[in-house]
C-alpha cells in the first residue's frame, strides 16, 4: 500500500507518465513531423484521426452531464463549444469548431468531405480505441473520466513541433491546412490546467491517486494504439485490413 | 435500396463474409498453424487470447438477459455453461469450462496462471477490440448481438487445421495443452446453427439483413484486429507497446 503523495509529487508523477507514454514518442509521430511520410500516409492519418476528433465532444458531453456545479459545467462546456464551433450572433462572428477545421485539414490533403464524415474506411483499430475512450468516460468514476483528459498537458509542445515540421517538409501542407492547430495549444493549456486542478483537489486517498494515474495511462494507450494501427496498416508492413481506406478512395473530385 | 434476399441467398451471403474476412486468412494464423512462430510468439497469442475467452460468457450473459422465451434462453445459456464449466453434482462429474481449459493451454506453454488471469500485459489493442465486442452486444439490437456470434460458422474447420498443425510443428505443444479445442467444433456447430436459424427467421426486412451482415463483418474485424496486434507487436516489426507482456514476464516458476 503506497502512501499518499503530496500535491507536488502527484503532479510530478502525472507529468512523468506523459514523458514516458504520450504519443509524441511513437515512431509514426516522428515520421510525420520529420517529413518522412508519403502523402498517402498523411491522408491515412488525417482520415483516421478525424474519427477521434469527432468523438471528443461526445465524450465531453458525457462528462458535462455528470458535473454537479455551475462552475464546473461552465468550465467544461467550453470544450464542446471549441470543437463544435458556433454560429454568428449578436454581432459576434461565427467560429469554426475544431471538427470543421479537421475536415478542412483532410480536405487540404485531398480527401472528400462526405467520405471523411462517413467514417467509412477508418481502421477497425481506430474505431475500437476511440470507442474505448468514450466508454471509459461514461463508465468510470467522474474523477477517472476527467483524469483521462490530462493528456492535453503534453500536447502544446508536440503541436508546435509537428506543425512546424509538417509545414517545412511537405509541399502539400499549408498554414491554412493546419489551422486546426492554431488555437489548440492555448485551449489545451486552459483545459488541462482546469482538469489537473480538479484531479489534484479531488484525489484525496492513495487509491484515488492511483486511479487518476491509471486513467492517464489508459488515455496514452488510446492515442498510442491509433498510431500503431496507422503505422502497421500504411507504413510497415502496410498490411491494410479488409475494407480500410486505400489510396485513391474518398478523394476530392479536384484532388491533385 | 437492395431487395430482400431469400433464405438461401441470405445464408450464402453470410458464408461469403466468412470466406473473405474470417481470421483464418490472417498471416498470424497461418504462421501459427504452419509452425513458423517462436515459443514466445505462441505465448503472446495464448496470453492475449485469454482475455477474449474470458469475456465470451460476459457477452453471452448480456444476450441471455435480453431473450424473452424459455426456448431461446435454454439454447443460449449452454454457451455460458460451456465456458464457465460446472461442479460435480448428482453423480455427474465436474466439467472443466472453456476458460479453465484456456488457462491450461497458457500453463502448457509456460505462463503463470495468476499472471494470465490478471490481464496485465495484454496488448491495449486486444483490450479495445474485445471490449468493443462486449459493448456491441450490449448496445446494438438483439438481432445484431446474436448475428455477431456467427463467426462460429467458420471456426470448426479452422480449429482442426490449427490443432493438427500446432501438434505437428511445436514440440512444446501437446494434445493435453490443446484440450480447449477438443469440444469446440461440436459446440460451435450447435451454437452457430442456433444463431443462424435465429437470424434467418428474424431478419424480415432488407435493412435487417444488412444489419446482420454488418454485425458479422464487425465481429470479423474484432478477431482480425487481435491478430494484427499480435503480429505487429511480437512478429514484425515487433514494436511491443509500453507495459505489454515481454518474454520472461509472467512465467511459471517451473517453466522450462
Amino acid at each position: 500500500m503506497k502512501a499518499m503523495m503530496d500535491r507536488q509529487e502527484f503532479e510530478a508523477a502525472l507529468r512523468q507518465i506523459g514523458a514516458e507514454r504520450y504519443h509524441h514518442l511513437h515512431p509514426f509521430q516522428k515520421l510525420l513531423q520529420d517529413g518522412q511520410l508519403t502523402k498517402v500516409q498523411v491522408q491515412a492519418w488525417a482520415l483516421n484521426r478525424y474519427y477521434y476528433q469527432s468523438q471528443i465532444p461526445v465524450k465531453d458531453a458525457s462528462i458535462l452531464a455528470r458535473l454537479q456545479t455551475t462552475a464546473l459545467r461552465r468550465g467544461w462546456r467550453q470544450r464542446i463549444i471549441d470543437h463544435d464551433g458556433q454560429e454568428a450572433s449578436d454581432g459576434q462572428p461565427a467560429q469554426r469548431g475544431g471538427i470543421e477545421k479537421w475536415i478542412a485539414l483532410a480536405d487540404g490533403v485531398g480527401l472528400d468531405r462526405d467520405y471523411v464524415e462517413s467514417g467509412e474506411g477508418i481502421l477497425p483499430a481506430t474505431r475500437f480505441a476511440v470507442d474505448a475512450y468514450v466508454h471509459f468516460v461514461r463508465e468510470k468514476s467522474l474523477l477517472e473520466a476527467i483524469a483521462s483528459s490530462l493528456t492535453e498537458l503534453f500536447s502544446p509542445t508536440v503541436i508546435g513541433i509537428r506543425s512546424k515540421g509538417m509545414l517545412a517538409h511537405y509541399d502539400f501542407i499549408s498554414q491554412e491546412t493546419l489551422a486546426y492547430f492554431d488555437k489548440r495549444p492555448v485551449q489545451a493549456k486552459r483545459d488541462s490546467d482546469f482538469a489537473l486542478a480538479y484531479c489534484l483537489d479531488n484525489a484525496r486517498r492513495p487509491e484515488d491517486q492511483r486511479a487518476v494515474m491509471d486513467a492517464l495511462r489508459f488515455k496514452c494507450e488510446v492515442l498510442w494504439a491509433q498510431l500503431d494501427a496507422l503505422y502497421f496498416s500504411y507504413v510497415e508492413p502496410a498490411m491494410t485490413p479488409p475494407d480500410a481506406w486505400r489510396p485513391g478512395i474518398g478523394m476530392k473530385a479536384d484532388a491533385p
